[in-house]
Formats: structure tokens, C-alpha cells, sequence
């Protein structure tokens, strides 16, 4: 292949500093949406990008572009990249080797093969994980027009910060930057690590992406009566703890019986009032529900509401479902996904095509543009961690195979 | 029967004035041990019982007595009361009724009868509930050697402030003060609130309990594996909280299987990391197990512990179970419940025998000197709320069977 390992080899070197910034002391890395940590993270690639010869701009909602100019003015564009945020003690690729893969492909063309005939932008996004605001992908929501701004500015974090507050603090939304939405894309790319395990199981070192996961979260409300432990017989209870853990063992039995590539998760409940010796009175958990068809998601959805409402009226305590995200399964691009096939092969590296049950910003450019994702192996499959962990060479495989495509794309086409 | 109505009414009183000590916005009260409110509590009964010409007393763990000297000075006490603490937001009802009870009946004997034979104490419990401190019957505890002080002194409320630190901040624990434990009971007796819905629905006015329910508290911890909820195949998942559900959902079952009188509760869980998209790495939950008979409890309790353990090792996820209080059912005194159900037939009171679910004072004199305990009705069967509530009617009709009892143990034997 075209790049050469030497200069592969930087996007380590280049991952460990874009860690410093949000490192914390027990090896993790926070880095929430336009907090401080965040604002030096962005102004670290910047100089990155400045440093590689690429035009650096940041959009209104704090986007960061670094564009190689084509030699056509009306040509389009090859946008890749990924986002700068991670969750709360996060790991150090998650994003950040998307961003890195890009920057280190695009210098690496430009100053092997001088300007491209179309342009080439790395990009930076803001925000994609959800972990300061209760809303995900508003970075590459907003280059799509996924939002409603005036909605999600009125979002508050755990601070009762608004997103408008915390994004103007942070120096944008200025009416003399440029707005995020995007007209000119021909092509998004994203590089990341899997995190999951099916590289890991299979021994393949590149997956690539053939639909990103459709999902739905929802939030469920139970509400029954507090009452105390030792005096209200076992069948006098209306227990929304007792109903909530039947609902969601009902669930996983379900789930397991409709088999993969569903997944369906409980990770958070809240208990009220959360006393050792008192029926909880109100119990409120979250669901979501994966799975690559958008017919079969619908259908078990269905299937799981209904189940959740069968066990609430037998028990009679009320439920409240609301839908707190919903998006479609997103197919990327064929023809993308062919020709890394290929690059693959004719340089006899093991590849699978596989799904994305995690959502990435390439999903939010499925309808928009041609869309490609290129996923590397994750250790034991662990994300969201500070164990998440991609080895060096596999690291380096995806910033070669990146350059390959992107070279085919804006250079030779 | 002897006390008059007007004389019993003024328990209303006393409750509405006890009540305003620890007053919140929305109806509840929240008098936790030790704090300023708890102490200007104490300052306002002690006040009562002087006025009623008690001789007043502290014990060194903040234990308030009113002593009605009798005739005898070698002659042993009749205790009367309950405590004064109560859970975060509870009801004006719960522990304040039995000694407002005791207050207005010793008054009233010593107005009418004058000294008694035996002497008459009643009083107020530093502590029952367990609410600020993990740890009950601080109060009743000390008094017949039930905890090991050292051990209890060291314990931590939420702000980090140990017992003893409180309890020295708050006047107590000194050298000067008298030791808690008495060597001096004739009797305890104990009037209190039902807190459950067996009154109510059998339409009965006095409840005369024979057994306070045996209990068991124990702190499940299941330890399984964080993962991304998108990525993890179900049959690959650890998931700490689908096996709580699963256990606690099973534990349920099983209970309801086994009948009344057992009940059993998982009133209090903790997730982490408690997040949407994440697959539950650890799960804590508290199971609160109750019957009358200790060989049918530790029974269903031993094989409850195998159920969980059993599920565990399907799942391969780890479980720590660990004890967090052990009390053994306690027989009432079976003489004085012959009595007091002499006392309601006499007066053609609907009275019934019955079991207490909840854990009282009362269990803690069962095995040092004749017991008595006496329930009057709870609306909705709802305690430990602002909503908990009695009739005034009921509320006089306990402060006149407990005046009966009080007059012929103090004064006729």
C-alpha cells in the first residue's frame, strides 16, 4: 500500500497527546462538550491541522474542519473524520482515532501527491457521544440537519447549563461563523475501533461496516404504591421494583429467543424511594433495542411494549413509556464498501464485512452522501473504558487502508 | 373505662405541637437522631413531663425518662413509650403516638390515683428508625444491652459524622450522665400506629400483638461485566442488572409461593455505571425478609441465598451476600395481651390478636421483662410518609386501653 509504516506509526504518538487533554488520574479521559478540556483538544488539532498545510475553520457549532484544497473549485467534497468528545472516563481512541487516521492520511497525500483534484476535509466533530446533554451527534448532526436548534439549545446538562449557554462560553454560536450545515459533501469516511468482539473472535483485521445498527431508547416509568416491607402482605403490593425486574427479565428472555443480531439493554434505573424496609413506590429504567432491520426493530419493539403493558396491568401499577431516541438502521455506501473490499484483498489483508451495533456519525450521512466505515479491532472488545485498548499495527493498518481510499477518491477519480 | 374523652384528646395536641419540630414545607417530618430539631424534640417533651410532675431524666445515649416515683422505692417500672426520631419525611404518628400516649395516661393517673405502687416511667427513644445512621434501636437497644457500643459508636451518617461524634455534639455521652442499661423493669409497653392494613380491612379498633415478625437484612452485590449495549451479542453479556432482575423477579415468585405470614423486599438498588447504552458491570440490592416463625424464616432465607447463588453461576457473574441485621421473632408477653383483651371485652372494644410485620421497640424488652404491644388503625395501612394517619377517635381510644393497663399493673398489684 501507498503509506509507508514510519509515518503510520505517528498516529499513536498523535492519540497519546490528544489524551492528555481530559486525562485523568486512574488512566481514563473526560472530555465533555465545550467544557475546557475540550476547548484545548480542538485547539491542539487545529495546530495540527495548520501544521500539515490544511485551512483550518471552525463552524458555528464548534465543528473543526482542516480542508485540503482540491484543483477544482466546484468540485466536492471527501469529508473524514469523527468526534473530539468521549464519555466520562472514556478511553483514548473512541473518536479520537478517526480524527487522528484523517489528519495523518491527508498529510501524508498531500505531501506525497500535491493537490487532489477534489478537496479533502478532515473534520473534528464537537460532540457525538451524548454525555454532557441528553442528546447525541451534534456535531455531525448539525453538518446534516438532523436537529432542531432551537430545541436542542434549550437542553440542559447535569449543572442546569444550557447547550446555547455552554456553546456560547465556549465561544461559539457568532453569526459571523460559518454555519454548520453542508451542502458540498461527495463522501464521508469514518475510521474507529470496533468496540465490540467479532474481529477479536474472527482474527480478521479490518471490518467494514455494512449497516450501522438502528435503535431505539426508550424511558419507562412504573409506578405502583410505597408502602412499608413488613406489613403489607406479598399480595396486597403494587411494587414498581418488583414489576420493573419482571419486566425486564421478560425482556432479556425475549431478546434472547429472537436471537442476533438483536441486542436489547437496562442499563440505568432510578428506585423510589429507594429504601431497604419500603415498597418502592416509582421505578424508572431505560431500554434500548437494537437491531439492522428497520421491520424486525419495529416489530420487537412493539412486541416488548405490549409485554411491558400485559405485566403492568396484571399487576396494576401504571406505566409510562416515552421514546427518548429513534433512529433508523443506516446502510453505508456499496460501492465504498466494494472498493475497500478490494483494497483489502489485493493486499492480502483479512477483512469482514460486518454491522455496527454502536452508532457513529457516519449514520448521520447515510441519506446524505456516499458512506464508508472502516472498523479496527478493540481488546476484548471494550469501549466507553480506560482498559479500551487497539494494538499499534491495527492502529496503523487503518490509517494505510484510509489513505488508500482516499486516494482513489480525491486523486484519481 | 377509667380516662375520660376529654382528658384522651389531648393527644391530638401533643402530636400536632411534637410534630412542628422537624416540620417540612410539604407535610412530612424529618427528626433524625441527634440533630437540632431531635434535640429541641427532647427539650419540648421534657418540658411536658415536668409540667405533668414526672421526674425527669437523659441516659447518656439521649434516652428521655419521665418517672412517676411509687410507693415502693425497691419496687421495678413499668416503661411506657416509644421513640422520637423518624425516617426522612415520615408521618406525625410513628413512634411521637406512643409516647404522647404514655405522657397523657401516667398524667392522668397521677391527677386521679395519685402515687402508684410500682413506679411509672415513660419514655422518649433517642432512636428506632436506622434513618440517619445504618443501625436501629440505638434508643430501646441500649437499654437492655443489645448493641455493642464500641462498634456502633463508629458508624457513619451520609455527611461522614460518626454516631459518637453526633452524639457528643449533641450533649450526650458524658461520664456524668446515666448509663443506659437497667437492671429495673418490671414491664414495657408500647402503643403505636399499625403501619399496615389488617385493622382496616377487618374493621377492628385495637390490635393486640402476640409476635413481632423475626427479619433479616442482607446487601446483594452482583458483579458482572461492563459493556457496550450496541456491540455485545446477548449470549456474550454479563449483565449485573438482568441477573438482579432475574433474582429478585425468581425471589418474588417464591415468596408469594411460600404465603402469608412471610413477606420479602428489594426496596433499595444501586446500578453502575447507570447508564443507557451501557451493560451493568455491578448491581447492589438489599432484600428485607420477615416471618414470625425463625425456623420458617432462616428456611426460606437459606434457600433464597442458594436461588441467588444458582443464578449467579448460570450467568457467570459473582455475588457477595452479606447480613445486615438478624432479629429473631418476639413473643409479646402472653398475660398482659390476656389482659388487655380482658379490658377490651369488658368494654365491648372489637379488639384483635394479630402479628406485628414491623420491627418495633417493643422486640427489644421481649426476652428482658414482660411485653406488652397495642396497634391502633392506619389509614390506607400508609406509614413513613406525610400521609400516614389515624383517627383521632382511635388515636384516645389507645391512650384509654393503655391507661387501663398502666392502672392495674401500677397501681392494683
Amino acid at each position: 500500500m501507498r503509506m509507508d509504516t514510519d509515518y503510520a506509526s505517528s498516529v499513536s504518538e498523535l492519540l497519546t497527546e490528544l489524551a492528555s487533554y481530559g486525562a485523568e488520574r486512574k488512566g481514563g479521559v473526560t472530555r465533555l462538550l465545550y467544557t475546557q478540556t475540550w476547548s484545548q483538544a480542538q485547539a491542539f488539532l487545529a495546530d495540527k491541522m495548520m501544521e500539515a498545510g490544511l485551512e483550518v475553520n471552525f463552524d458555528s457549532v464548534g465543528n473543526l474542519f482542516g480542508r485540503l484544497q482540491g484543483v477544482s473549485p466546484e468540485a466536492n467534497v471527501i469529508l473524514c473524520g469523527s468526534h473530539v468528545d468521549t464519555v466520562r472516563s472514556g478511553g483514548i481512541y473512541d473518536g479520537a482515532y478517526g480524527i487522528a487516521a484523517a489528519l495523518i492520511a491527508t498529510r501524508f497525500l498531500k505531501e506525497t501527491y500535491g493537490t487532489p483534484r477534489r478537496h479533502i476535509e478532515v473534520v473534528s466533530f464537537c460532540e457525538e457521544e451524548g454525555s454532557r446533554f441528553p442528546l447525541a451527534y451534534w456535531g455531525s448532526g448539525n453538518v446534516v440537519g438532523f436537529h432542531n436548534p432551537e430545541l436542542a439549545q434549550s437542553l440542559v446538562d447535569s449543572q442546569d447549563i444550557s447547550l446555547k449557554q455552554a456553546m456560547e462560553a465556549a465561544g461559539f454560536g457568532k453569526p459571523d461563523q460559518s454555519a454548520p450545515l453542508r451542502g458540498d459533501l461527495h463522501a464521508f469516511i469514518e475510521v474507529h475501533i470496533e468496540q465490540g468482539i467479532t474481529l477479536e473472535r474472527t482474527g480478521d483485521r479490518i471490518g467494514i461496516v455494512d449497516t450501522i445498527a438502528g435503535q431505539r431508547r426508550y424511558v419507562i416509568t412504573v409506578n405502583g404504591e410505597t408502602n412499608h416491607a413488613g406489613t403489607t402482605p406479598m399480595n396486597m403490593r403494587r411494587d414498581a421494583l418488583a414489576a420493573s425486574a419482571e419486566m425486564i427479565h421478560t425482556l432479556e428472555k425475549v431478546a434472547i429467543r429472537v436471537g442476533e443480531p438483536l441486542v436489547a439493554t437496562v442499563g440505568s434505573m432510578k428506585i423510589l424511594p429507594d429504601i431497604p424496609n419500603v415498597i418502592s413506590g416509582s421505578v424508572q429504567f431505560t431500554l434500548d433495542i437494537r437491531h439492522i432491520s428497520e421491520t424486525l426493530l419495529t416489530g420487537f419493539c412493539d412486541s416488548v411494549i405490549s409485554m411491558i403493558q400485559v405485566i403492568a396491568d396484571r399487576r396494576q401499577v401504571e406505566v409510562d413509556i416515552t421514546t427518548a431516541l429513534r433512529s433508523r438502521p443506516t446502510p453505508m455506501d456499496l460501492v465504498l464498501a466494494g472498493r475497500l473490499e478490494r483494497i483489502c484483498t489485493d493486499s492480502s489483508i483479512s477483512y469482514r464485512r460486518m454491522m455496527s451495533g454502536a452508532g457513529h456519525d457516519a449514520q448521520m450521512f447515510g441519506a446524505v452522501c456516499s458512506t464508508a466505515m472502516l472498523f479496527v479491532p478493540s481488546k476484548d472488545g471494550i469501549s466507553h473504558s480506560p482498559e479500551e485498548y487497539t494494538e499499534p499495527e491495527d492502529l496503523q493498518l487503518g490509517v494505510a487502508l484510509l489513505t488508500e481510499l482516499l486516494y482513489e477518491l480525491a486523486y484519481e477519480e
